[in-house]
């Protein structure tokens, strides 16, 4: 029997052992998409227990912080309420969660968590009823007091070398210039482009946003589709002179619906004026931006980042009470795979497709993505078109197996830009670390089965390629 | 090599062994979804030989008993229907499935019919052409007179503490009195709440239905959707005098289309008119039922049982001729997850969302059912929304892995409510000892790679809640 | 570690290598499905280096020939179109296309070229960029002087029995004669009907061709459905006559819309005058095409591959550069199962549903088609409808693993017919090495795990029968 998550945890051969200890562990990390935020690296925010930077809680404006993932499960073991996002004792809460999570065999929770606690605070038993009051002191002491446990700690000691946060394109990235303008920190924090409520015309708040993105150009309002497509124009602008790279597209599902400018520009008057649009007005005007922002991106060299198969907010009683991002999202079908590809394929007409990451939050989309970035490669940058990594409800051992078993089969593994967070949580870059584990036991493996030579320097080349060295040559990160 | 299904079948590693034997293995079994005929059971049944329990035959009014997952695999294998369901002569079937069995390596039949010439028979050789005749005459003699060998003996010799079975509402329930007030029998035999019939306004035979319960309630007709909840509400409250604690939904796919009950009631007269419906017509009146229904079910504390991605009878030929259920059904693909969400997210805006568990035949849904239920989840019970086990198509070992793996992956696997049926055959009992190892391997092969703690009381609570506990506390059984 | 494909290769266990070894490796080989070209085959083509064979290249009329699945690859690492299928010297695309493979790490094309390079020309180190000029030397002269690497050289070491090629109803099968008519040409060439061009008239170019399949019967036109029915029933004739046993019908999805021949007949009119057809037209004319030519392949023993799920020409400027089967294709998803059923039910009821082999490109779709085909099996030869085997996109070790487990829980593995290579190069047989590995490793790890019996004279047959024999069964080659 293997020791419990040891040094060689998720490393069932020598290979896998070696590649992972020899090429991958110590190799920096670029976290290209999270959701953390600037201003608390700026800050250098401290967190007063376990409780506050797993579990999180709600904001002095009633909204809320913290990491959903670790909610549901909660949730799933009949966990009240207030001991998930309410105002029950910080410890209390702590003592649900450790609960849950001895049901949570086989979950990736069960491991993020005891990699954190490993990683972070040397703890190396796992989390357990009996001896949580003694992590929860610990923890709290090294919280409070050790200096390696700031913000700016954490992401040093996880060899973070960027990070891609993301925002609205009418985001003043005032947290950016600070941290761009402060010498003592050394790791990159960029931002990145999500214009998803420029996108979103039929959804409640579109025309709000409007005039918010109006004033980010400095105008009362937007009158067109062109006014809309300069004012995102000039705040791509802005994001790449704030060191932008790349953006973030939150998709139902991919539209493809062609149409006139004119006819896109009559849409959103009709919206304007209040008035309910039909599905097909909707990919009318969303295929028309999205088109003419892929080709902006294209120019600009930001990597167009498509995620779609979600369907948000499913339970109504909870979204009044909490609003988004609470945990209340599910896996959607999708059925956009022409559309997805005439997309790309109206983009690479005029040789403007920028280098673009698909993801589906449907594992049973990996194939099809798999085939189709194949048809739209350039020389512009190698596997310019990539699968995306598995995240979210997919960042799993099987999920992340099930998504480079894919793209091994169906394009180059070899030229994979690898691993993200999406997290919300500073503790979250062991995420990584359980990536390249999975990922060097996928690869070792092979070798020791005589499926791939056991070749020094290409096996170097892939791993250290799909653990960084990949990333940083699609996003220009020297 | 591993002797052929010793007792450490499915069994890779020592946890996997210990917990089998240790901790599974000797629970007592809940089999909260069969088919199995309540009135064979109080008559306590002898079956004559191995083809009549195995593969059954016609019944005296030209119905057709017997497993047609059977009939399917001799199909399969060009054996002539006559030797299927036809009249030939038992021995002649029994030869012509065991040479079928021969083709079917990698089946779950393969493991299922030799698991139970073990369990019950004590016939450790694999079934074969060559030791067919003596099987046949060792089965024939204990089928005729082991006392152990009965329908309630096998139940007994299986450690079944509780049936559900599959009833209609207008059942009359009298087996299920008959088998309350035999004091002979010790295990719990219980209806379960069927009402397909009532909610299926498209198909034929609905106006018959309605009249039959109508009936079920002294009533001649029902004149409204009113008087059809009022019926089967009075239906529910006698199978819960009955001791039913679970209902059950086969769904083409989930429909959500709500519309008022007037309007719903109008469709119903509509249908009662003989006039076609719209399929939008017939959703509005099936979601204002299912949601009546669903209200119900949380009041009684029933479990709401539904599956759905199933398409039947789909060979005209042969269901003219030998009716349903005779092995012509097939895994359909549905696109009803935003309906399932909607549907659990109406009934929970008011607090009346039931216990519910949720099947797909379509393994592609796992991970959809499981990101679902993560939302829906309350204090009621430790996960109220439960993943179904993998059945029907999807039970056997790569089916089962798949669905523990996606809920481990998803929710609490330690919270599950494990393992049913779903037969139409008293030997079946043997596909929980099959899901049992499975599990247990499953578990076991975690923590020999370190991947869990080897936590003795955690994985006795685990092992021991999915075989047995956590489905007594889903349903209320003691 | 394993030896880096030795004659062990992809077999994990004793059991696996001796079924592999003893029993399946040298089987004949029967390629039933496959788009090589019978003119080289007459014609004993010699190639001129390893980059004509592996990457072709254009032909004298601008069309292409080659392997597209090798030039998706180099796409993918960013290599210039030119090096791809462009005019550059031929040893800078062998570079090219070996620096790709390095990234290639798990894809099956990794495998077939090192797989290739030994069978055929006894290189055993895998190809790198240090040997690529020595491999490129030894190749060179081998293809141009070494007598058994001819076109029939080739076939003929790679023990093949069977070739069934592509063919258009129109083909004057003259090259098919001239096989048959060669005493030298000891290997079976056999043209497959596939009538692709007769059933999309919704596609460009329809009209031309309904000329030219008149021409074929000789006609100056088809005037009506019938017109066109009683051609190809002709043509159908006449490829029997040259030894066909095969169809192929390459679909998007399966259509089944019924309407009367009249109907039908005025559809074919509509678009002869050309005019738009709706999807509907387009489908009630496809399905009365399809539905004819399935009764008519009943009654000549043809069997009917179906193979749908994939979007064609999916880049647009790539296709009015390359035209089609240039590597612009992907897999789509489909929801045509009830469609599927419906049609073979069609057949069924009148008891002419020819033998049928149905392939999805989408693996999602394996158990609909795992359960769809069990309802229609028939005693006419034991899985009468089959489970069509991994191909194109999904000729994978997972693709092929995930089918034949499919197979195996829903159906019989024993009865199935087994590999296709769908290849458009002579060197391709290697697949069939490759299928044969994996089929022996998986049912060997069943036996030595207790699942099966380590029967030997079951084993033997059950794999001799998947390598050939009940290819041979079906297909009617003695």
């Amino acid at each position: 029997m293997k020791q419990f998550m040891d040094k060689d945890f998720m490393l069932y051969n020598e290979t896998a052992k070696k590649l992972f200890h020899e090429y991958s562990e110590d190799m920096p990390l670029i976290d290209y998409h999270c959701h953390i935020s600037q201003k608390e690296i700026f800050e250098n925010r401290r967190f007063n227990n376990i409780a506050e930077i797993w579990l999180g809680g709600k904001n002095p404006d009633g909204s809320y912080f913290g990491d959903h993932y670790k909610w549901r499960l909660m949730r799933s073991n009949g966990v009240d309420e207030e001991l998930v996002t309410g105002d029950a004792d910080p410890y209390d809460k702590f003592l649900a969660f450790t609960q849950t999570l001895e049901m949570a065999i086989g979950n990736p929770m069960y491991h993020w968590c005891n990699l954190e606690l490993k990683k972070y605070f040397g703890i190396t038993e796992p989390l357990t009823m009996e001896n949580a009051k003694e992590i929860w002191d610990k923890t709290q002491d090294m919280l409070q007091n050790d200096p390696s446990l700031t913000v700016r700690g954490i992401i040093e000691k996880s060899n973070v070398k960027y990070i891609g946060t993301t925002d609205d394109p009418i985001d003043s990235l005032e947290y950016h210039e600070k941290i761009l303008n402060d010498p003592d920190i050394k790791f990159m924090v960029r931002p990145s482009f999500r214009p998803d409520k420029a996108i979103n015309i039929q959804k409640d708040g579109f025309l709000d946003y409007i005039k918010k993105l109006a004033a980010s150009v400095g105008k009362d309002d937007l009158d067109s589709i062109e006014d809309i497509m300069d004012a995102l124009d000039q705040r791509v602008d802005y994001f790449k002179a704030h060191g932008a790279r790349a953006t973030d597209h939150g998709l139902d599902y991919v539209p493809y619906e062609k149409c006139t400018i004119q006819e896109a520009d009559q849409i959103f008057k009709k919206a304007k004026e209040g008035k309910k649009l039909t599905k097909e007005e909707v990919d009318k005007y969303q295929t028309t931006l999205l088109l003419h922002l892929g080709r902006k991106y294209h120019k600009e060299n930001f990597a167009m980042e498509i995620h779609y198969s979600c369907t948000r907010n499913v339970n109504k009683r909870m979204f009044d009470l909490e609003g988004p991002d609470t945990g209340y999202d599910m896996i959607a079908k999708s059925n956009c795979g022409d559309q997805l590809a005439a997309f790309l394929s109206d983009l690479d007409q005029t040789n403007e497709l920028p280098k673009t990451i698909l993801f589906s939050l449907d594992h049973n989309d990996f194939n099809l993505i798999g085939t189709c970035m194949g048809a739209f490669q350039s020389t512009e940058v190698p596997s310019k078109i990539q699968m995306g990594a598995a995240w979210w409800f997919l960042d799993s051992r099987d999920g992340m197996e099930e998504q480079m078993r894919s793209l091994a089969n169906l394009g180059l593994l070899g030229n994979f830009v690898g691993m993200l967070t999406d997290s919300r949580s500073f503790l979250s870059y062991t995420r990584h670390d359980y990536f390249r584990r999975i990922m060097c036991n996928l690869i070792g493996t092979w070798v020791e089965n005589g499926e791939y030579p056991n070749n020094e320097e290409s096996l170097k080349k892939i791993v250290q390629g799909i653990s960084y060295n990949n990333a940083a040559r699609y996003f220009n990160i020297d």
